[in-house]
């Protein structure tokens, strides 16, 4: 069984960070927390979400997986406003999610989790830096990187102690440089590696212009990126497979 | 003859109530009002808007019909700003309407009332229920219905005295309820009819979010929303006939 | 060489005034001013910018001519905030425009100058009249001239000293008439001719509502439009070949 009470917003901005990467996904109830782990069909980039019960007002699960259309379902919670509160409610005859705020009953077919593609494993990885940075600067850096190419490269300067987000056009470039001045935090290491542009916009759409943001990074190896939602209750994390550099 | 002068967001309220089911119309100058009435080409929605010359700073007219197109007329007087006054004058000869405003003259070309569509009578109907809501709450269950369906039905619960706006997908449904207590009055009755959402949502679009809208609804008949304009000079009545439920 | 500090948004006033009208441009970066002259490619519109040296922070250049992409200049400049300082240098080697603000650097590979069509004589017109306005009454009689027709006519009234834009559709007119009490100055003159309106809404894309714009009118001849940037230090006229009048 499921149920549980919780702000529209907090489910919003988790479920946000999902949706910019899948259509579909399945939603773990456990005991002690929600959680999503989902990869993109390309296979390049993954998301792992964990919400935990203290983000809500209520909440009782006992383990089980559900299956979801992520836009219907950010359609229904959409309906609330910010501060709303929604309540959940899974009809395990029905295969039904009951949702309830405010004057509004919706029900919410659930999709066969079996359906849906296999939940990726997140490999642990030992990156060599590690950024922490606002989450308009990482905007920052990757519109401007978009201005000129479709490929990004994340990098620290290890001498300079600065980090940089570099994009190489055709004709033209940009170089993004961030200073410990600019930073919230760094740890510098080696670490250089060459991105999809398209993955890490999908990314940024979802993270919030005020969160701090920490970038794991190392040398042609996957990045990690990942922000607190809910007050530090929910944790959210990306991984983004490297491109090969050719030069 | 025909002169007026009128506010021109009294004037665009009042053509906006007709545009989203027209786009033409006759527009009747009597002595004591201007009125319209149209129905849609497939003669299920109807509008009748009648603008007490009280609505009008002067008002000067016998009894006369003209035609217009209404996205024209609506761009000349959209030139005007919210509270400006709007300075109209039929030119009987040139079967032209002048339209003056703050240094803006401009001359709208009228088309033969003869061309358009009869103007349809609005039958007298003895309906059961009716509802008086804030527009804001129409809205919220037409966007909610607007998920699942393109249908939606209006229903009052006699028994709990609540109004219900429901929609049924082919997997998921909405129902969203207003008790008496969200509502500025009910008079309960069986009521329950099932209507296009197409409809309601283009005159939902015209019906200001702050009106105090009033739904007369009944058993599988049309339902009448009407509401005010004009600090109450003006009235607009929909009617939009029922859907046959399937059920 | 070429090496100037510039408010971000005094050099987006200047590029906007020219890119309506173009893609590409030569930007001369002469001793005591940048410049640039640009005719559209059917020869009908032209703009001539100047900005002086004041306009900058600082600006050393020795007369040079380079060649840019009008819009992915824009972009770079772009990622700057309004009041943001953008340091500008010409490498003269790679013959690459180094754009820097706040932690991002740009290279934007340049044009040949050849390449670009020629720059046009503007010719020096001695014009009857002269109109002193605001942007946003241009505008204004702009927008009420596009809702009848894709030609406007600039009108001076010499009797009642009154400027009108005009425009005459198949079947609906507008005149907008601006007395002397609603401009800013007035030199009344035999002046009436007849301009393209797409033209004139490109060049009122760029003139900004808050500018005092000035308009030099004569019979059936070229327009110029005329209006001050950076407080003075930049000055941009555009002119504009007349329509011949069919009456």
């Amino acid at each position: 069984m499921f149920k549980a009470i919780v702000g529209a917003s907090t489910l919003q901005d988790a479920l946000d960070s999902v949706s910019v990467l899948v259509d579909e996904c399945k939603i773990r109830l456990n005991e002690g927390e929600l959680a999503i782990r989902a990869v993109d069909p390309a296979n390049v980039g993954m998301v792992d979400l964990a919400l935990d019960t203290a983000a809500f007002e209520s909440y009782t699960a006992d383990d089980g997986v559900i299956g979801v259309n992520l836009s219907k379902l950010e359609d229904f919670i959409g309906m609330a406003s910010g501060d709303q509160l929604v309540e959940l409610e899974l009809d395990e005859e029905t295969r039904k999610l009951n949702i309830q705020m405010d004057g509004l009953s919706s029900t919410l077919a659930l999709i066969d989790p079996d359906s849906i593609r296999q939940e990726p494993d997140i490999p642990d990885l030992d990156l060599a830096a590690e950024i922490m940075l606002e989450g308009a600067q990482l905007d920052r850096g990757i519109k401007a990187a978009d201005m000129v190419s479709d490929h990004v490269r994340l990098r620290v300067a290890s001498d300079t102690e600065a980090y940089h987000i570099e994009a190489e056009g055709d004709t033209d470039d940009v170089d993004f440089r961030l200073d410990t001045d600019d930073l919230i935090a760094l740890t510098a290491g080696e670490a250089d590696s060459l991105f999809s542009l398209d993955y890490l916009k999908d990314m940024n759409k979802a993270i919030p212009k005020d969160a701090e943001v920490t970038i794991e990074l190392g040398q042609e190896f996957p990045v990690k990126v990942h922000y607190g939602i809910a007050e530090g209750y929910g944790e959210i994390t990306y991984m983004l497979a490297p491109r090969i550099q050719s030069d």
